[in-house]
């Protein structure tokens, strides 16, 4: 039987932020770590939030993480450059580089970052939406630990590397597309687990190939599939989008690549010979202003949601989504009435709390 | 039973030149489009080659392609531009734009161009490929008629728009992934059809919502799924993925979007109180050596590409493919052993030719 607490948003903020500075960070750099981790539990997305806190403190104690990192840029020319973040956590650097990506894209109309020697940034969405308020469009992604086997192979070589886009619109709530590019997110692997449910055939195979309908598979060195799940059905697109993500994240800014990208959890080692320094991302924006009058685009951006929102239903009760919606309502809710954390993941939060003697928002 | 006639790849440039310069293209605009059309074939794509050329002249037909159009830059901002096309072929403005994306790309370090008022561009790999030279990155896309209905949807709402990127190694091929953003675009159909296959589940849904494998359904008022193709295999990303490539060649641009993008065939009328003008393209690049050393950087290409083609197999005798690779095999043997070109195709090839008096390649 699952149990659920409930704290405020304010409450857990302050909570992370504390744990954050505990380990050694900046405070400004503390409440960056702590919005970024707060605001994918209040739109919803449980695995990117707290759940992972005490994941990114095991990396801070394995020396994985500088809680004190002296950001460079290594290269640039003009709307482009790369970032070396000198391993600090991507909660951090990540918000940081967007920021110098707006500037440029104000600049010169669009602008891209490379950024390496990284670690995992949380919702791929908090640093794209960063550009919304600049009537930008902003893009993120970041390669992940090895999870995903390429079409025919069955060896973990990429992440489950997420793209994300934010759209900005008028009255409408902005487009904001944060996808996963295997065909199931861990978070969903967890959820299906957590509710005892079998998983669909098409999300993993097992170590041997065969398919699996068994999120244990996975840990017993199974491996997840690209978005398309077979050949037939364009698994070879989930692993062409997958590459790119890696490419863009890893090749290009000098961070690690495919298999070699250091894994998340601090009890898998990192391998030997690696080709770069820790993960990678790839953070960008474009001024629409640039491009079209900025409210003539988001009256078309209205026209185009309103569009896609009426168009007919395959079943009459089931509305069609826009991407970025389901999200504002979570957030809508939470900020209201809580955030909702599950006992394993309190349980988790009150460990580090005594760790670190930190007080926690928690009834034992 | 189907029978082909193979022919050189230099009678069928001289054949497709003379029938775009017949309906009023420059000489250098009917070099081009040809260009884009025969390279299609080389590269193994048929259903985007000289398959579709009766199809771009029944357009001319129908007055709904100028072939001596004038292009204007109707808003810029340093990096990013947007092209009216003027209602050329995608086929003539698409390398137009290319050139002077790669131009800024120089200057700035990277560069996008929104494109309104065009037609379709024959294969997207075409046009972002142009970067490789440069040793910049390349991406493409366009939106195209509606064929794909969104998740929940029964309804045609987006084109397979198709994604692609084309990145520079150094021993290696580049890398080039060009997709559509459909479970299967219309060529897989296409060769299905021919061969009197019935399609796998998952690519697309009868009129009512139901699930077909019968390639007919779809004249019969189907639809094509999105890549994902059901909720639980992610066709949410696929729809995602689709909206993103029609937003910002469509809604960004000033074209047409969703579901008023005008069909490409022209028996099929275009909508009433269209938002835009034509289809849309968004074509972009990115300066690599902006970012890194562009030698250490195809350095690193060549040891991702060898590492993902070296990944464990699951069947030994099945290759891991690396995108891109296919179509220069593909290429490899037409430009040697000439293009085999299908009956039906043939046929209309011969039809265009006695209607523009211009020599065929074909034996009757």
């Amino acid at each position: 039987m699952l149990t659920f607490q409930t704290v405020t948003e304010s409450d857990l903020r302050l909570f992370t932020e504390s744990i954050f500075k505990a380990i050694g960070c900046p405070t400004s750099d503390a409440q960056t770590a702590a919005d970024v981790l707060i605001e994918a539990d209040l739109r919803g997305i449980d695995s990117h939030g707290v759940a992972r806190l005490s994941g990114y403190i095991r990396l801070f104690e394995s020396n994985r993480i500088n809680p004190k990192p002296n950001f460079t840029i290594t290269r640039e020319k003009k709307s482009i450059f790369t970032i070396n973040a000198d391993g600090a956590l991507g909660l951090v650097v990540a918000p940081k580089a967007m920021e110098m990506v707006i500037d440029r894209t104000e600049k010169y109309g669009s602008s891209y970052a490379a950024i390496s020697n990284s670690n995992h940034f949380g919702i791929a969405a908090y640093h794209a939406m960063k550009a919304l308020s600049h009537d930008f469009i902003g893009m993120a992604m970041t390669n992940a630990s090895p999870l995903v086997a390429p079409t025919y192979s069955k060896e973990r070589m990429l992440g489950t590397n997420p793209i994300c886009y934010a759209i900005p619109a008028d009255k409408q709530a902005a487009f904001v597309l944060d996808m996963a590019t295997s065909a199931a997110a861990n978070g969903k692997l967890e959820i299906a687990e957590r509710q005892g449910k079998a998983l669909p055939t098409g999300w993993l195979e097992d170590k041997n190939g065969d398919s699996s309908n068994d999120s244990k598979s996975l840990k017993g060195g199974g491996y997840l599939l690209p978005l398309g799940s077979d050949k037939d059905h364009g698994s070879h697109k989930g692993y062409g989008l997958g590459a790119i993500v890696d490419i863009l994240s890893g090749v290009l800014s000098g961070a690690n690549f495919g298999p070699w990208v250091p894994p998340f959890v601090s009890f898998l080692p990192v391998l030997p010979d690696l080709p770069g320094k820790g993960i990678g991302h790839f953070l960008g924006a474009m001024d629409v202003d640039g491009f079209i009058d900025k409210t003539e685009f988001k009256q078309r951006m209205d026209q185009w949601i309103l569009r896609f929102k009426n168009a007919e239903r395959k079943n009459s009760e089931q509305e069609i989504i826009i991407h970025g919606e389901p999200e504002i309502e979570f957030k809508k809710v939470r900020k209201n009435e809580g955030i909702p954390i599950i006992s394993n993941v309190t349980n988790d939060l009150i460990t580090l709390s005594e760790k670190y003697c930190i007080e926690h928002p928690f009834s034992k």
